[in-house]
């Protein structure tokens, strides 16, 4: 129990705080939910009595068309985190290699099934990019993570790099989970999504959610693509058969048809990340490039930016804890224009 | 993936009929969602957009004070199953102890970490009741699920009896897991939980959920009970830290506060399980006495039942998968008045 040092936690400054912050630290579509899926939430609530779709028919057969995959291929959770642990119940990896930094909950998950964990450390002087030298580290490895693009970076890996990996992976059975749950963010996702070469690979398990791209965190969804229906019923079994909620399945089935949601949070991903970046750079901050809807910046001044913004009423996550970054680092949301200009107003009055 | 054998599977009748079926397969409350839950997810939809609380702290407040109990002594869980799992993911039990007849998930949880099961047989003639012969059985046993009163048979085991199965499992080391999953909808549910001896045991872990009591089975929202604070700890790390979603800590925070619903759900639960059963004894079924809000019965007729009533549009849950159950057990949920009618009203006509 106690607080788990993550992003999102709006509840403790709340509790200690009068009013709501603005939450920086969750990379969370600032869209909000898509006004179908509150519509069809407000007009269903008789329908959370019942138990759940074990199956998730209907909200299988949406994701199919979407993602243009059989729905055979499709396994859903109470978030992508939730597939995590039970992909790893599932399989009790022994060996596993993992991106540093990278998201946290792959290592959590794999600690609980004692696996041996080496990390392939990424540097800020190529931006954090995975290179070529991560292929001679798979060989004898059980299972391989790779977050793309990466949080809490941001960066993508190059097309080609990971094909080869995915290759490497495959000689020497090793699986490799792709964690896409970002790559949604992204202009010209397809040119950076693996979905298009899953049916060649039975070793790759490509990770999705709702959570950030249509802001339902709070209503856990996440889903994961593989061409091996072996290993999707492994992961299955290592769950309980309700993991889904119904008004999980509701909201998914229901975002899944406002396009014009899509296209807006593209717009606003791409030109507010630019005045973002653009904004901090100008301070003289060093600002990783991100393929992503947050950004990671690092300062050098003895300064607690965390707490100093805290005061303010902002958010942001301190990276200290992700492995291979320090006190200097920092990531934050890309939301809307508004909250970002406070944000560059509230770090200036800080800096100056 | 494919159809788990479970009640409460409505989707699947809807997906081949037309029209919702009158489903007596899950044992949910008949009372539906309290309308104050209803009201306060359909205001709250805005708030689905962030993380959930990862501390669920208003909700163990909450529950604190509804079930009399330190909020440490809480864990939450995306329903009961959830815990089940987790529970046996952080202990890894390799020796257990299951009754037979009882709830499947145990086991299923169980083979997820290759568990050695010992099954304890219970026997019609005593209405499937837990006799001290379990006593010696409990020595060399890492974990003993105790489903009180059990599903499906709705039998209770007697409190003396349950405090020599504590003792005993203290003293061989075997933790006991008391699933009070339906003990609320008893009248006197105090005489036989155990929670008010929590305190004395370490080794000790009651499950609860407000699945079935407050109809919530859709939006998955369980908690465990025990006075070892470092087991709970073992099962939050065994499992994502965002489990229970925004809107199932809303619903749980809201439903406590109905204390009207529970003394409604007591009368109509007593009231129809005396109508229920004296209709169906009346028909000279085997009915088997129950003290929770389903009713276990044995048809001795070469009769498909289930596929009788299916046609009529009821669902019944079939009891064949239970281990020391047959093909002519049947378990139904206690619903209200005018269903109950309906349904001995369908079983009539079939068996005349």
């Amino acid at each position: 129990m106690g607080l788990k040092a993550h992003g999102g936690d709006i509840y403790s400054y709340i509790n200690e705080n009068s009013g709501k912050p603005i939450d920086f630290s969750a990379s969370i579509n600032p869209l909000g939910l898509p006004k179908g899926v509150k519509k069809v939430l407000k007009s269903s609530v008789n329908q959370f009595a019942a138990y759940p779709d074990v199956n998730c028919t209907k909200l299988k057969k949406a994701l199919s068309e979407y993602e243009n995959i059989n729905p055979d291929c499709i396994s859903l959770g109470n978030g992508a985190a939730d597939i995590i642990f039970h992909l790893v119940y599932a399989l009790k990896p022994q060996k596993a290699l993992l991106l540093a930094p990278t998201f946290s909950e792959y290592e959590l998950a794999l600690k609980n099934v004692d696996c041996m964990i080496n990390y392939h450390a990424l540097f800020p002087e190529n931006n954090f990019m995975v290179k070529e030298d991560l292929l001679s580290k798979i060989e004898g490895m059980d299972i391989l993570f790779i977050c793309n693009p990466n949080n809490p970076t941001g960066m993508v890996t190059d097309i080609e790099l990971l094909k080869r990996i995915a290759e490497k992976s495959k000689e020497t059975g090793c699986l490799l989970v792709i964690d896409e749950c970002f790559v949604d963010f992204m202009e010209n996702s397809l040119r950076y999504s693996f979905k298009s070469f899953l049916n060649e690979y039975e070793n790759i398990i490509i990770l999705k959610a709702f959570t950030k791209i249509f802001a339902m965190a709070g209503l856990r969804l996440g889903y994961c693509l593989s061409s091996n229906k072996e290993l999707l019923k492994r992961i299955n079994t290592a769950n309980q058969p309700w993991s889904v909620s119904v008004p999980a399945q509701l909201a998914g089935v229901e975002a899944l048809k406002d396009q014009n949601y899509i296209s807006k949070t593209l717009k606003n991903t791409t030109k507010e990340r630019h005045y973002l970046t653009n904004q901090l750079q100008k301070m003289s901050i060093c600002v990783f490039e991100s393929y992503s809807n947050f950004i990671l910046f690092r300062i050098n001044e003895g300064i607690d930016l965390y707490s100093e913004l805290y005061k303010k009423g902002i958010i942001i996550r301190k990276c200290e804890n992700f492995k291979g970054l320090d006190s200097g680092y920092y990531r934050i949301a890309i939301k809307n224009h508004a909250d970002n200009t406070k944000f560059i107003h509230a770090i200036k009055e800080i800096l100056k």
